[in-house]
């Protein structure tokens, strides 16, 4: 966004689904997404933060799941939302070694909006997740200040960039500039029933370029040879894709949503590397969840199961989309010792 | 019920809570039980159907969830009730070598009802529950028939016995008589809301004697000496725990609940044999599910998950006093070669 | 096999890792394949077996592991291998609606082995897996009887038959005639460490036409037009994957491996439908767990996890090459109503 | 220990197993625990930390898994264990809003040892679980520092001090006041077989003083109306279940292991409160996981699944004792805002 060029500016349309508005995460009304990005030689990471909605997410709680494609990673907060079924703050995105002080910065962020938290009432639930940037970035560094995380949650807007930015700064995808990207999906469910919106944000960081497929091509060999410049002894992997949608839908239909994320990324070409970690959070801001009681009962929608299968392809194809955006939307970079990526954009000719 | 002397008939109040009107889990309105009980010699095996509701449960689905406290098991059907969230046909309960003939029987009731299941819609999930009545009943030959559970649905009912009776009748649990038991409580959210109640009926075959804790009460080692008649060399256990609400609860809280269930077998003193298949079920018949979608979006009530520590006290409750019913109400049983159980009849009065 | 044209005999070679010699699940040794075809009119159904190893299975289980994709399905046995990790019976896989009829045979077929089973000893465990094949069988005809699954467990050999055969008789991939593929790969580890072989067989049942990718291909709007006679108006999916391989593997790393199924199954171009049941099971030969206790604990092998990688890559290819062996070679089959599926035979030059 | 008057030393024996020769899970050859207590006025918190072995733990990882009895928690680093099935740091116990202070001192304490983290290699994946202490301690404060993680894991030994302290300072068990306790059985398998031991420690903070049950005694309503000084209008429970063993267990029979944990708890008398977040972990110290690959195969041993219930037994017994050692140990603490809690030492001649 914000005059980059994405993936459909290059003629390639992943699907068949019209996107929202923006193409973005931000076509779910509320849903804004805010960015730090730490750019200095041996430095390549920064945070991205994801607010689900714009009044207080601890009080007003919305409806969540997430699903753990590949467990090989350090996201923090998960066990609650699988219990409870609910998301009370925003989202982190940052590198592995950043989850301690983004749960700091989250939990002051909290604390400074709710005096309640932890003095009259129950504790919070800060939601972290990560890649590992290491590659790029000199991770064991600790770069990424409790600020950076306050700022880039007071940053948020509906327009944001993507690639290289935020958590994306110092990611890798398919051994090319990897970061974050998004995209939206529209469904209409019936003629009398207003539109629903899907949105994707991802941050992409996995993947050998050999198996990249770009909406079905996969690299020639010669390609391959030219491609990849470096090849990583290690191949720290991972992704995390955050669905956001304003649908009626129950936790238990957020997880089956959540679980249709690994089809999106398998059509990039991945397959789930051993060390790669894979995982899905998925939130509606359709009907929140109060936190303290104003009743016994909390009245509900949820979509009938039947109609399912229009959530599920469009997750598929706006995850695609989203890493697809993630990779052409970075510049390439060159970070710790020298590491550096290629971007997508060098090399997009040769798979249209 | 029916006469039979019941825990409570003994002074044994178990927990705080009120029961509903008949302490069953046919206070739940709808829901009813059947029992075929197969008696001869060598054969002490049967059948015990529980439907949750008396519509067409196929066109009016029920909310349901489950929980696998150990999974030695051989039920039928869980799958698909953790991934769509319902139940669609009433349970069996039963031994394990019979779970392929209730299958088929249960298929063939289905089909009676609903001509269009695997003709013009797709097909049904029968629920099949089981335990290892081996010790005192020729599992091997496979004495269950079609016949014995299309009656034994037929046959459903409010008032139903109790012990040695439908899926219970081999059934052994502390080494003991085991078998068939209910109870349920009342629960109320509010002066403003009305009254809702748990219900839960147990199929009970684990545990040893020597663990064996009548509400906070352990065998002395005289008792023990004497009461166990028999030591089976292998201790094939197994409880299926069957959890019926009018409460409106998602999925999500019915697999909370299901999990309690393990909370309310351990005050009976077990600690989840290794052999011991422990399974929990968990419906509610508030908001049916239709199959065939009328609307796109179905309206739900769900509890404030702040009061779900009633529910959670509720089924602990309920659980321990239904195994606690499924023991006394049980006569003892001699049965294949000679193998014999004794009851807790004969021992109540040393746990008093 | 057998003379049949598969997919490789197109000139489509799936993925980068040399197969085994059969490119089959029989590559793994011990393991064979049964089937046994019921082809009338209306009928069109039937039963494949899967043998693990050539010994008695109850007495030497194999280490198994299983992962559910998606859960609208209604197999048999799966909780125990979750929480015991061990396969004891051959595994059957069939229609919907012959799951219980496929219990009691294997039941029968293990009783006759083992007159130990619920006499001296606990019980067993019958694994069943199924697709709905109602499209072009008459399911609710409950035409398996048991004697075809005793029949096809005898009958299991090292090469056998794919396509519109067995437990696929019935069966619709992408639309035209699925059924039952296999696949394999090779696996070495090191020079020092003599190879291993991984082999995949699929009962293939799911997805919709226009999704159909061939190694990356999909299809023109002219062929979608040409190719889909018949519009199901429900579309009853699923899809069964077993994994078979000699390597020394825990159940964790086996459930990894079942994990990888999903990108094998994404690669045809699926995205797990709402009403597909998807299941994968995974079993090693390597290092039986015998069922009576000779010792207090058991040698066992396990790879190092940072192996794990070219397990997956071989899982993912292997499923991949299955499912387009289920469909090419199928035969266009008419059935129940005169519902008929071409054959991916018919249509694949369009790929090429 | 070290002085202190155990649950023991009042005559009230749990279970029927012998304790390991400490009582404690540093029974376990390599195991060690270190505390430390930050005490003043309106500050009662801590850290505890378990050292799995004297070793290198990234280096030498140790199989472990993990169970969530319940999920409303914020414990780190249990989706990696799931996954990999290893755990590859020392543990910390510490209050909710440490958590993230924990990552980043535990962190740190594992680059000093490791120059290859996050340089040469992959990551580290911290393992973070705690308790809300919020009702005697000022958790909004946030006064556990990175050196306090730092030095509570320099100071561990063999012997250490339960009740109030390390992490355990601030929590409430039973509305009385609870902290770490821990407790050990010997497992002997057989003659020819070495003795294994199985240790348990807990951060307990959970329950309802009407629910607590001494080795099978509850309080009368006389003791409940004078032992409840303050009624906490929230009930912010949770407890932490450590176990350690040399037994040779699988990841799987590692987690069901944890799983029997719920029972332990259930013996002192709660039942699993919406707001505990009651986690279990284990893991044996038995076959060291090398992180750097010396062979593709790795030699293991695993426990017979025959001998499971001794193991389970053992575990119950353990845990049961630990949580009781947890709160007789404790001193009675007046914290934040005035808030108070007895010690059971003050009200346990009324269980005896």
């Amino acid at each position: 966004m914000l005059g980059q060029k994405r993936i459909r500016d290059y003629g390639i349309k992943v699907g068949r689904i019209e996107t929202g508005p923006r193409n973005s995460i931000t076509d779910i009304e509320g849903v804004k997404v805010g960015h730090v990005t730490i750019n200095s030689d041996q430095v390549r990471t920064g945070v991205t933060a994801v607010i689900p909605h714009e009044g207080n997410t601890f009080l007003e709680k919305v409806s969540a799941s997430c699903h753990v494609i590949n467990g090989f990673g350090k996201s923090a907060g998960l066990v609650q939302i699988e219990e409870l079924g609910t998301l009370e703050t925003p989202l982190i995105l940052t590198n592995t070694f950043s989850v301690g002080t983004s749960i700091n910065a989250l939990l002051r962020y909290m604390f400074g909006r709710n005096p309640d938290i932890g003095a009259s009432t129950g504790t919070v639930n800060p939601v972290i997740m990560e890649c590992n940037d290491g590659f790029l970035n000199d991770i064991r560094g600790l770069h990424v200040k409790e600020e950076h995380i306050l700022k880039a949650l007071e940053d948020s807007e509906l327009d944001f960039l993507e690639g290289s930015v935020g958590g994306g700064t110092g990611m890798s995808c398919y051994q090319l500039k990897g970061g974050i990207g998004t995209s939206s999906r529209k469904i209409n469910l019936d003629r009398d029933v207003p539109g629903y919106t899907l949105g994707v944000l991802v941050q992409s960081n996995f993947g050998k370029f050999r198996d990249l497929t770009v909406n079905g091509r996969r690299p020639s060999p010669e390609l391959i040879e030219l491609a990849v410049v470096e090849e990583s002894s290690r191949n720290p992997g991972s992704i995390i894709v955050i669905i956001a949608t304003d649908l009626p839908l129950s936790e238990r239909q957020l997880k089956r949503v959540c679980r249709r994320a690994s089809v999106g990324i398998s059509r990039t070409g991945s397959y789930m590397e051993n060390g790669s970690g894979e995982i899905a959070l998925a939130f509606t801001t359709h009907g929140r969840i109060p936190h303290y009681r104003q009743s016994c009962v909390i009245e509900r929608k949820v979509l009938h199961e039947d109609l399912m299968d229009r959530v599920f392809e469009a997750s598929v194809e706006a995850v695609e989309e989203a890493i697809l955006n993630s990779m052409i939307c970075a510049d390439p970079v060159t970070g710790r010792e020298g590491n550096s990526r290629t971007s997508l954009k060098q090399w997009i000719h040769r798979f249209l």
